[in-house]
């Protein structure tokens, strides 16, 4: 931690300095052209910038460690892989995770599991509590929709992933899905990834559409914290000023958390564009990146659609995607199928 | 709606307008220069864009109505006041409610409260449960914290408002504060939204630090659609790329809620700048945009707070802030105390 | 500056500290936790973090001193002000300006100055170059405008801004205006930031739709640098994923560029909110900020104006606006008339 | 155009009416639940949304048209290919632009040069003038520069490309460089726009930091409506909240900008990460997402570089960028030498 102070007193460097001995803190000061930069190092948890920037005399407080630990590269050199029933996240495969938005009935749903499976897909994707920005809008089949979930994974044979939403259906969701999803909207719902944290389920955390990549790593401390290390992170897009796109796909993401931390990252470019044409090349950007994977919208009739069919994409389109991706897969060294 | 076509066919065109039907709207359409516009009205419910947007020829699809119903000024002309204990939102009088980011002790409450109280503050706030972004970081009292919140309102005097963020301790905590804060982290933790309009206890929502002021309506939305019409709406800054202001305090929100919707509005400068010296002009800015009140930070020792230390006023700042705003809202034709 | 090495070996150390002797930096290092911390302290003119960033062994490199000189509140304490023609800002008076976007006639420029004059304005601003997003938008009535700014100017007795947008008019323009006017387009073109500061006529520099507040006072630092010192600042909303309001007026920046610099600061709320039914209130809150004055857009006929008439009030809409602030004026301890 | 009134009067509707009609615009308009809404088609010269949205009873218009016509794929539906020098933009070649952000010696640059031809790159870039945020940072070798690149170009046998700053060094750059480049910054430099219209040399049109695609688009529009048709586009990264990298590079702007235009786009992964680690990666996912082309900073010595030294790649570094991105460029089905 850094302690900048502006034209000080000698009383005030020495408050500080007391307080920074009481926290357990190694001090070192230097003076000059009226600054007094006082510079702190010691154990990353008793270090809060906040304590400090309200003192007299104190100017800025920056932090010089990263606050994420257990996530981070330093603690862990090798990559980590996760693998969720028979699907596998940060090996030499790129795993594609396909299908609806939300599931709608068992045909819907049956339907899209066959095609993407054939094409490649190594997971499916449903959602049956669906968090909508309109409380009159569709809010998914609920539990009728874990259920279709179950019934088609076993028929098909794929497993499956659905977004959890609320801290109290952890448990029961867990007892069907082999992945849980924590969406965009939840990615700082501390409450629901305290309950994550504890039933060791894989999970995919996407980040928040307006969070720091900081922030998002975090979010996946608090679940690695909590004693799940099964941590997939997925890139969706974020927030910006831009109105062409829904979100700014941020794939710069992809090789800065790859430096950063040893956990998977896959890429989720329906939600990161919100256009279905955007899909296929931004997928091909996302293996260029570096990324580990894909997760993408599939409906077998996107017009009829109860929830984001302007980015999904027919099981023509998936299995178009699925042979262009595989060249690019090669190409970066790696494979689909 | 509006749904553009671009060059289309006219069985493309004939699919559009069936559909439309279908969904009981009722259309006209318009050629010209090689688009044809379709112009469609009906009841809300049933126009959801994302029906048309992938139809073949389909260019674009624009809302025309807005999305917010009961929230808004078109339902309901006249401004709504919300009272909660002793405390009234969107009347004559400003509201202004202080106290410190986390409860830490008695002591500390019990000080602040009865600072704020004597300086004029309707409603005391405090934290016992924390959303923070670090696992490491001070979570929050809890239960002890509820405790403490409890014993010091009724002491001095003073209604109480604490952040609910899990929807299993909404009825735990709405038998001890007189409001309910949802915070900007939870403004569309939609579970959360609808357990806290089931309680029908009055509630403060934050802006979501990167929502827009659509989707904040829409999430006073869910709670006013799920029974519970007390609702006290709160800018409390958003995310842009300034970095010398901890977040950017969207003043134009004031006026511009107040011209759509008939819930009242306050403002919280302290985490709007994240920086205590800006607090007081802020807060005068606030008023002079319209705002129904303020939410303030106050801590005895702002330098020894747990959170959020560096935009905390202390006893003396907030007596200051509360005589000098009291003109201001007298210029502005209402008053405080 | 502070350089924040990770594991580095000795020899990495040593060329990164022999680099900063060789700047004339003075430095000390603290080591622990597997992390180096340098701290180098200097004149600033030789500190770029760039030059530090890729040797081997830097994780990061941090700026302490704050990269504007001439126009910080450390080089100047007091408040400067500054007199245009019979306008001063920065003084006990809160200035305000109106007039319309653009030049259209000498009609309606007459008509507009004969109704803001009256109301207590104390210049008039009009467009004769008009920077437009599209080639096919009106441009301005260009040198013909000039010539009925001057006129104008004479007849009714206000002085006149008018916003300069190429290098090469600089001069001319400076014949006719009493102050020149950056647009936001134009806060980072240097080449005529450097032409402006070496005419020494009063300046308006609006601050940049995506400019942070330090690159703005770099802006201001050009034109300082280069010999004018006549510089008043303008807040006049940034851009933001807000889509309700045209641009969020940024308040918090008057406070803190207050606290940053001793230059005059005023809000234009007419561009900062896109929205005439805003201009009102976000005036009020601009003076309880601690705004120096207002720019505010006045057309005769504001759905007949050619560019921007969504924003603009009617002279009995200004007139109205003049006599509401007044009072708030008053209560911060100013005055307008 | 629609105009959509809410609750009008007769008299409300007929103005709007008439108006559409006196500027030519073919309109029809239909109402239901309180709401009409009016659809006008016609040329698109005459429509601007501004001269409606003050009418009395109108809520809001919104433009169906796109803004920008010569540049469009409507207008254009065949790739354009941009010539310059030998280098080519748009065809089947991936184009990589290799150099330094500044020109700081003749030994630099043409050492520099040696090795990205070797490399394969196809034009060599190089700053002359450089917009720089502080007045105290190296403003660039300016003229000498500039001599500097000529005497290079010729030596080494590589079309070259510069930045053009200001409106009055237009013509003498142009006998200089085979390309000249509007950097970030100077997107709506209006005056500069203008002026390099005129002067038909190839434009390396950089979008703005803060830029939509559709203003980029706008003032390649600008370029095109003055005579000047050969435009390459250059993605470089948006701002946004994110501080890990100095810019979003924003890809989805690729396959969106070949949608909507026939003009080649590359990208600058240099500038939109701001990180010379993530250039390899970021330069494999631009391939992928379909862009024509690269423009990438090495300097022989980073860390001896007076300008974005960080950014920079050694001409290692560049050397093993381009025997890797061969591979993509061919899965892509396009080559790069």
């Amino acid at each position: 931690m850094i302690i900048v102070m502006a034209t000080p007193t000698i009383e005030q460097i020495d408050r500080v300095l007391e307080k920074l001995h009481q926290h357990g803190l190694e001090a070192s000061s230097l003076q000059s052209y009226g600054k007094t930069v006082i510079t702190a190092i010691g154990s990353s948890q008793t270090q809060d910038p906040g304590f400090y920037e309200r003192m007299p005399g104190v100017e800025k407080v920056m932090s010089i460690v990263t606050p994420f630990k257990l996530v981070s590269r330093e603690f862990k050199q090798e990559n980590t892989v996760v693998t969720a029933g028979s699907a596998v996240f940060g090996g030499q495969s790129i795993a594609v995770i396909g299908g609806p938005c939300a599931i709608e009935s068992y045909e819907q749903l049956h339907e899209t599991a066959v095609a993407i499976k054939q094409a490649g897909a190594c997971m499916l994707r449903g959602g049956a509590y669906k968090p909508r920005t309109s409380p009159y809008s569709f809010q998914g089949l609920e539990q009728e929709g874990l259920n279709i979930l179950k019934a088609v994974s076993k028929e098909v044979g794929l497993p499956v992933i659905s977004e959890v939403t609320d801290p109290r259906h952890v448990e029961g969701m867990s007892d069907v899905v082999d992945m849980l999803q924590i969406g965009t909207r939840n990615m700082q719902n501390f409450a629901l990834l305290k309950e994550v944290a504890k039933c060791r389920k894989p999970v995919l955390l996407k980040r928040g559409a307006s969070s720091t990549m900081e922030e998002w790593l975090m979010a996946a401390e608090y679940i690695m914290a909590g004693g799940n290390e099964n941590i997939v992170l997925c890139e969706r897009g974020i927030r910006t000023f831009e109105t062409y796109t829904r979100n700014t796909l941020d794939l710069n993401a992809v090789p800065m958390v790859k430096h950063l931390s040893h956990l998977p990252i896959i890429v989720d470019p329906s939600h990161g564009t919100g256009n279905w044409r955007l899909v296929n090349p931004m997928s091909k950007a996302s293996l260029g990146a570096g990324g580990d994977g894909l997760i993408i919208e599939v409906h077998p009739c996107p017009e009829e659609a109860v929830s984001d069919g302007q980015q999904s994409l027919t099981p023509g389109n998936f299995q178009q995607l699925m042979t262009e991706i595989q060249v690019i897969a090669i190409a970066m060294g790696r494979n689909i199928i």
